[in-house]
């Protein structure tokens, strides 16, 4: 054997696991290397940079603060004392933080002990129990019973903050962001290629590639642009049918709401419609609902949660306590917007004991999730209460992201407008448009003899001439003939909105 | 079709992924489990515990801040500017921390940008910057190529800190804790069933673990116990060809060095001797090198990436330049025992650009681990250095730590003496002690009586006597009829070594 030809041997691709081969994941395709390349050309100050933009916006993530997004100040004062607790030794803490901060920071730290050891790999108790009453919607609930079984106490619950429904500490497992929750649940389920699972078209890309990395099978349903991207039960049904009638064990349905790309958030009817189809083919519902606080008026958000409890409640004896749910929930949208810090949570609901313990037992092998992402998670969930030193400014804080995203959101949709071709259902949500674009029959020739997908050859095109980054619709799925792309709207400023404008235009102009 | 039969048809244990049910992780498993059920009776302060003990020791697990270890003071400063910047715009920041605590955070936040945002996939390009000037040892080397290439530029080192050699930062990988790195590269490596990797025994059990999620095999080869758990090569080759003959496709060696439970250095020559077999055979060396810093004299450690670069230097162009290497740390073991923060890299060594290639996009697909456990990482590999304000305090600090851990380290082992049929090798370093215990006969049918292994029911036994949490050497992996525990010696006080000697001296003498 000669010594050259050892390393193909060791590491040549057709060498290696080819579901990750086969997986994609556009969101941080070549698109956003090449964006990262442009960024680094304009900050070498000694580069000549001879590039038709002086700024890179990055619109193929929802990342708010690298566009420049404020943390809001409590959650940061308080990680801030996690990280450095001998700051309360000094006389300087009192002068720093407000009472409500230091006090917070306080309990936690009684709590979890300190931040650098690892916790119980579901998460610190205190902190799940601190979620379950947000979902729940009351704050004097007490589990007294061991990690994997039932609940024994149901609480009468007085005031609901979101759900009115009672959440199981034991039934929540903190997570490495929401996309380690998704692995997680999805590495449970899919037992072999042949097992399904309904997924949106478009989706967020996340569930398509952790379905390669598995050897899963996704089965697409498709949401209906023309209203609004809602969900279509029948067709929804039409499409479990099928990949049964070929063989698919289908297992699980996701369905993010509100939507990513599309921002939908889903009405009652179409949720109990989703609980219903689950009874009965026998479906895990995995609710994407990271967006849940990024919605805008008047849509609003309902929680699959909360529309199975009351379902349950209000059919007893049918079943319905039987469909097992996984909720979803993240520190890295919303007002909160935290990203880095890769905090997140998920909920399961009817999953029997047995199961939870292999998935307890799943999550040790990664031993915990990060504990100041956890702690953040509490905060999110247990932000300041009106009358509290820190309750103005955080409201402030909230409200103003909010505002800032809604305003930036529809400045963007208006540009749209502008853009021959281009159509876009009014934002609805989450930090996404998603707009279909008509490109002329000359363009699509021209992209597909540069063996690129149109919608990712104009993405190309639009990068190169504008330093905007968005991600092709082909990332997302679409029907087959139509084009999109997503961007977010948390860039501020008109210029980038200008540049993407006179680009679309000049190009259809070039090739029409 | 009834509704009864729905939740068991939706999620029965027998229809989930059955790689996961077969998985294995004794770290966290029952004993971990009813450790914690203990400590929770211990803190009911209503409840009468009727235990034989008033404290828990978690010995199971190396998360030394758990045990009362104090986090390093420069470090926790800097993270808690990292989290609330805005602390430095008040008159106090400077009375509260050192000057160059108040640089390197201003420094870190130029580079990162808020920490609330994703970073790179593979970590902020600065701190990987730094890493490499830590692997390699110089503090002026820069690097000019694109991610994925091979390095264009080799300096002349000057300063040597680590290894003496070149290290390129965009061949480094930032993770959630080593445990995430090692997921990465096991998944890109196993390509089916018969992807065999060399595992040694005792091994930390994430490895088997992992190799079961994802449906390969395992190839376990022993560790010399008569000559302080040394690597023996002959035997590592005949595991190798034995392996190969029964159709498996050994790809990869897994080098735990320090050792995990055993806590052995490897020596230059076994390395060497590694490299060799991995040159012969195609292997992929994963050196697993986290308690690298662990080590008691006379003890050193030597890494894989060290002697692969010396090997590559001595040896021209016979191949060893295409050995590939994987090399793990962490900021969870060491002085730094920042566990829960979940910091860690890998560095990639002779991987070529398309592996490179989707090992990045395996990782985006996760978007990026937590930036403060990134931060962390750079503080790690960038501490204070002489004549710096925070320099004296960092050094005592980390040489109490160290004098600690070797001192309990010490009276444990002298504790292990105290035990009839226990030997032990002396400590070398690691987190751990993994004695030899002989077990009566009458001990061994009473155990295989109740269904357990000897082994995991003695380590059941001294946790109901003694409230002491430690790990049967069966999670490990222990020859045929031999029986071991894994300790940690992270617990201080002497009231817990007395506990132990005495359960097990009354315990031996129950079942003489």
């Amino acid at each position: 054997m000669s010594t050259t030809t050892r390393p193909a041997q060791a590491l040549q691709l057709t060498h290696l696991n080819q579901n990750v081969i086969n997986a994609q994941y556009a969101v941080r395709g070549e698109l956003a290397v090449k964006a990262e390349e442009y960024r680094q050309t304009l900050l070498n100050p000694n580069g000549n940079p001879n590039l038709p933009f002086n700024q890179v916006i990055s619109a193929n993530i929802g990342n708010p603060q690298q566009l420049g997004q404020k943390p809001i100040t409590f959650f940061r004062q308080v990680l801030s004392i996690l990280e450095y607790s001998d700051i309360l030794k000094t006389e300087y803490a009192s002068k720093i933080y407000p009472p409500d901060v230091i006090e917070r920071a306080k309990q936690l730290l009684k709590e979890i002990g300190s931040v650098g050891a690892y916790s119980h790999s579901q998460g610190v108790l205190s902190i799940r129990k601190s979620i379950a009453r947000f979902i729940e919607g009351t704050h004097s609930l007490v589990w007294l019973h061991d990690p994997l079984t039932r609940p024994v106490l149901w609480a009468i619950l007085t005031s609901p903050e979101r759900d009115g429904y009672p959440a199981n500490p034991n039934h929540l497992f903190c997570t490495v962001g929401a996309s380690a929750g998704v692995s997680t649940i999805l590495t449970t389920l899919c037992a072999s290629p042949t097992t399904g699972v309904l997924i949106p078209v478009p989706q967020y890309p996340l569930y398509t590639a952790t379905l390669s990395l598995l050897n899963a099978t996704p089965v697409p349903y498709y949401l209906n642009e023309q209203d609004s991207w809602s969900t279509d039960i029948s067709h929804l049904r039409e499409e479990t049918q099928r990949a049964k009638a070929n063989g698919i064990d289908v297992k699980c349905i996701v369905v993010i709401n509100p939507g990513n790309p599309t921002g939908a958030s889903l009405k009652e009817k179409d949720i109990r419609a989703v609980i219903d189809l689950a009874k009965e083919e026998n479906l895990v519902v995995m609710a994407d609902e990271v967006y849940q606080t990024n919605v805008f008026a008047p849509n609003k958000f309902i929680s699959f949660k909360k529309v199975l409890s009351q379902t349950i409640e209000q059919n007893p004896g049918q079943g319905y306590d039987h469909v097992p749910l996984v909720s979803l929930h993240s520190t890295s949208k919303g007002m909160v917007g935290e990203c880095g810090h890769r905090g997140g949570y998920f909920e399961l609901v009817n999953f029997p004991p047995d199961i939870l313990a292999q998935i307890y037992k799943l999550v040790s092998i990664s031993l915990c999730p990060p504990v100041i992402g956890q702690a953040l998670v509490e905060l999110m969930v247990n932000p300041p209460k009106p009358g509290s030193p820190s309750y103005p400014l955080y409201t402030e804080e909230y409200n103003s992201i909010f505002k800032t995203l809604q305003s930036r959101a529809l400045a963007l949709y208006e540009a749209f407008q502008k853009m021959e071709g281009v159509s876009c259902a009014s934002p609805q949500g989450s930090m996404y448009l998603f707009p279909t674009i008509t490109l002329p029959k000359k363009l699509v020739e021209r992209a597909e003899k540069e063996g690129k997908k149109p919608d990712e050859w104009y993405c190309l095109r639009l990068l190169d001439a504008t330093g905007v980054c968005v991600v092709p619709g082909s990332g997302f799925g679409q029907k087959q003939g139509e084009w999109h792309f997503r961007t977010t709207f948390l860039a501020g400023g008109e210029d980038w909105l200008g540049r993407i404008v006179r680009f679309h235009n000049e190009l259809i102009d070039e090739f029409r």
